[in-house]
C-alpha cells in the first residue's frame, strides 16, 4: 500500500475561467497614471501596446473570465500539472507539517510561463498582430512568449539582458528553436538601447532597460504590440490556473494549506498560487496564510516604499502605484534573475499594504541549501527562483515544530532549474556568495524618485 | 469542446508488475558465454557485478515480475507519465494518420532511464551495497543513476566519456548536485582507463572504454557494484512500465497503433514502449509493427552481424549474442550519444532475427529537421536521441498519405534536449552534418572479432 505522493487532475479539469481577485478586494488597487500629467489613463493609452481583449482584461473587475477553448487547447500540452505531496522533504527534515508543492516546471519551457504567454498571443493572433516584442532576464519569460507566439505564427523579437544572453546561451538557442529573434540589452537597435550605451558602453543591462526597448520597438511600430510576463493585472489573472488547480488537487488530497508561498518576482508566480486561496480568505474569511518570498538583495515588499513609480527604467510605461526600490535600483546579481525587478505589481501591492498578504526576504545561499536539499529528496532540481520558496518551508515549519504544532503547507515550484546549474555548481564549490543591500542604497534610489506619492 | 490532446492516469495506475518479454519468445534469446571458456556462464558469474535479486530477473522466464512497493512509491515522483496525441504534429504534416506519444522527459533526470535506475539501485540498497558504479555517454544515464542512487543513500561513482564530459558540463553538475562522483573516460583511474591512454593519451573516450572502467571498479572492490542503463535483459524489462501505461492510455483514447516506434541505443527505450504491444502480437496474432531507429552512422541492426561479441570495449563482459558492429567499432561524433554503442541487447537481437521487430536508419539532419517541426508545433523540444523516432514517425506517416490509408502511430518520446540544445544551435546555424559508414569499415570491425559465430 503506497503513501499518496502525486495528485493528478483529467485534461477535463482544466480550468474554464480564470479568477480575477480585483472582484474580491475592499480596497481596489489604485489606477495607473500617465507618465507626463500624473492623471489616470484610461484603456486607449495602452492601446498602442496590448491588444484591446487584453486592456479590457486589465482594468475587469468581473470575478471570472472565460479561458478560450483556443488556450485551453494549447494548455493541455503540459496542463493539468500535477502536485505531489513532498514525502520525501518531510522525512529529511522531520517535521510534524505536510508540505505539498504544485509543479509548474512539466511545460516545454520548463516554468509556468506559458500560463499567460499562451493567452497573450491568442489575443494578438485574435486582433491581427504579426508580431510581439517583450523584455526576458534570465529567459524563462522569453522563452515561455517564444513559444506561445510560434504555436499562433506571430513573429517574436526578444530583448534579453546582456549578462544573460552571454552566460544563459541556451535560453537563446531554446528562444531561436521556437523561431523567436533574440537581441542582447541594450542593443544599438531602440533610443532607449542606445542612450544606455551612451552613458556606459559596458552595460551588463537589467530587465528594467529591456522593457523600455520592447516597449519602444511597440510604440513605434504600427503592425508590432508589446507583451509583459509579470507585474500586470492581466497576467497575474492568467496564472490563477495554477491554484485553481491547486484548489481542486488539495479538496483530492482531503487536506486545505493553513500557508501558501511563493517566490516573487514581479507577482506572476505568487499571483497564480495564492489568489484562488485568497478568495476564500477574502469572501469567507479563511484564515490561510499566503507569504511572498524575495531575495534579500532585492527586497522591495520588506524594505521597498508604496508609491507610484515606473514599470521600466528609462521611464516609458505609466505610472504603478507599487512596492518599489525605485525604478534606478539595480539589485545585486543573483542567481535567481527573474527576482532582480525593482518593483511589485498594483494588485499585490494593496494587498500586502492592507495586510491580506505577507513577504519574507532571504539570502540566496540559504535558498541554494534549501533547494540541495530538495533536489535530493523529491527530485526535481528547481530553478533558483523556486528555491526561495522552498527556503520560507523550510523556515515555516521549523517554526511550527518550535511550536509544537502541525502545518499543511503548499508552495508553488514555478520551474525546473536545468539552465540554472552553473549557479548550482558555484554552490557545491562553495563559491556562491550573499549580497545585502544598505539602508542608505535603498533611500538614495528612493529619493531620485519624481513620481507621484501615495498618501 | 476540446478536442482530446492529453491521456492521463492516476497515480493509482502506476503498474504494478514489470513485463518479462522471454516468457512470449518461441526463440528465447541465446545464453550469455564466459568471455574465456566460451561456455554458458550460469548466474553466479555475474554475482561480483550485480545483487542477487537482478540477476535472477536476468535469467527469468516468469511473465510477470511484481514492482516492490518502494519502488513504486519513487516511480510516482513521475510516473505515471503522459500520453499526448500530437495535434499539432499531424497538422502540419497534414496527415490522415493519428499521431501519439508516450513522454517520459518529465522525469527530474529529464529522460526513461529513472524507470531502471530506481529499480536497480534499490535491489543493490536491499542487499548491502554501499557503492555503485557505471558509465555514461551523454549523461541521460549518469544522471538517472545519481538520482536514484541519493535517494536509497548509496554512494554513486561515474565514468563519463571525455567528449561528452567536456562538452556537457551541466550534465556533471546535475550528477554532482545529486551527490554522484563524475570521472572523464578513460581516466588513470583504473587498469583499463591507463591502457587506452597509454595508446592515445588524448583519446575522447567511448561508451565501451566507459564500461570497462566502471566494471574493472566494480569487480575489484568488495562494496561496489556495477550497473548498466540499457542492453541487459532486466534493464529492458524495467522499461516496460513505459508500454503498460501507454497500453492503458490507448485504451482510454479507444484506439490501438499499427505502428510503435522508438530510437534505438542498447535497446531499453524501444523495449520499453513496444515489448507490452509485442505481447499482443506473440501470443494473440495482433499486427502491431515495431520499429527500432538507429542512426545512420551507427547500424548494427541494419548493417551489423548478428554474432557473440562483448559490451565493452576491452573485453571484460561477458559474450553476448547481438547484432554487433564489433566492439572496437567507434561511432561517428552524432549528437545522439545514447545511439552510439556497437551492439543490441540478446533480446532484441533474437526478436529482431526472427522477424518480430524491424529496424530503419535515419541520418542525423533529418532527424533534427523532424525534430524542428516537433518543438514548434508541441511544443516540447526533443532529445536528439528521440528525434531519430520522430523522423520516422514522418517517414511512416508519408508512405501512409502515399498508399491513401491511415495508421495509428505511437513513439516514445525518451527525453527532452534542454542538455542538448547546443545540437539544435548548430542545426539553426546550418552546420550539423551527416555521417556515412562505409561497409569497408564494418566488414574491417566485425573482420577483427574473434568471438564466436551464432549458426
Amino acid at each position: 500500500m503506497l503513501q499518496q505522493r502525486k495528485i493528478t487532475l483529467d485534461e477535463k479539469e482544466i480550468p474554464t475561467h480564470w479568477y480575477n481577485i480585483v472582484a474580491d478586494m475592499k480596497n481596489k488597487p489604485l489606477p495607473p497614471l500617465h507618465p507626463a500629467t500624473h492623471q489616470p489613463i484610461g484603456p486607449e493609452a495602452l492601446a498602442p501596446l496590448f491588444p484591446m481583449a487584453l486592456i479590457e482584461q486589465e482594468v475587469s473587475t468581473e470575478k471570472w473570465i472565460e479561458i478560450p477553448d483556443e488556450v485551453r487547447n494549447f494548455y493541455s500540452i503540459w496542463r493539468p500539472t500535477p502536485m505531489f505531496r513532498a514525502l520525501g522533504l518531510e522525512k529529511a527534515l522531520g517535521t510534524q507539517s505536510k508540505i505539498y508543492y504544485k509543479y509548474e516546471g512539466v511545460s516545454p519551457a520548463g516554468s509556468h510561463k506559458p500560463n499567460t504567454a499562451i493567452p497573450q498571443a491568442y489575443y494578438n493572433y485574435k486582433e491581427g498582430v504579426k508580431k510581439i516584442c517583450t523584455e526576458t532576464g534570465a529567459g524563462q519569460w522569453g522563452s515561455a512568449l517564444s513559444f506561445a507566439c510560434k504555436l499562433f505564427g506571430i513573429d517574436c523579437e526578444v530583448f534579453m539582458v546582456k549578462v544573460s544572453y552571454e552566460g544563459k546561451p541556451y535560453r537563446k538557442v531554446m528562444m531561436n528553436t521556437w523561431g523567436a529573434r533574440v537581441h542582447a540589452s541594450p542593443s544599438d537597435l531602440t533610443n532607449a538601447g542606445r542612450s544606455i550605451l551612451a552613458k556606459d558602453p559596458k552595460s551588463p543591462g537589467s530587465l528594467g532597460i529591456a522593457i523600455s526597448e520592447a516597449v519602444e520597438v511597440a510604440a513605434t511600430h504600427d503592425d508590432t504590440k508589446y507583451s509583459l510576463g509579470s507585474v500586470l493585472n492581466h497576467v497575474l489573472m492568467h496564472q490563477t490556473v495554477i491554484g485553481l488547480e491547486a484548489k481542486k488537487q488539495m479538496e483530492k488530497a482531503g487536506d486545505y494549506p493553513d500557508i501558501v508561498i511563493a517566490p516573487f518576482g514581479g507577482g506572476s508566480n505568487f499571483a497564480g498560487i495564492t489568489f484562488p486561496f485568497l478568495q476564500d480568505k477574502l469572501v469567507d474569511g479563511k484564515k490561510v496564510r499566503a507569504i511572498a518570498v524575495e531575495p534579500t538583495s532585492c527586497p522591495k515588499l520588506t524594505r521597498g516604499e508604496f508609491r507610484y513609480d515606473f514599470g521600466d527604467t528609462v521611464g516609458m510605461t505609466p505610472l504603478i502605484p507599487m512596492y518599489t526600490l525605485g525604478h534606478n535600483f539595480i539589485p545585486s546579481p543573483i542567481h535567481a534573475g527573474g527576482l532582480r525587478y525593482h518593483g511589485a505589481g498594483a494588485i499585490i501591492s494593496q494587498l500586502l499594504k492592507d495586510g491580506i498578504v505577507e513577504a519574507d526576504a532571504i539570502n540566496q545561499i540559504e535558498c541554494f541549501e534549501a533547494g540541495m536539499l530538495f533536489s535530493r529528496t523529491e527530485g526535481v532540481i528547481p530553478a533558483p527562483e523556486a528555491n526561495h520558496a522552498i527556503a520560507e518551508v523550510v523556515r515555516q515549519t521549523k517554526q511550527a515544530d518550535k511550536e509544537g504544532v502541525s502545518k499543511t503547507i503548499l508552495f508553488n515550484l514555478c520551474g525546473h532549474g536545468n539552465f540554472d546549474l552553473s549557479a548550482y555548481e558555484q554552490f557545491l564549490s562553495g563559491k556562491l556568495i550573499d549580497f545585502e543591500v544598505s539602508q542608505e542604497d535603498i533611500n538614495k534610489s528612493l529619493a531620485e524618485l519624481d513620481t507621484p506619492a501615495i498618501a
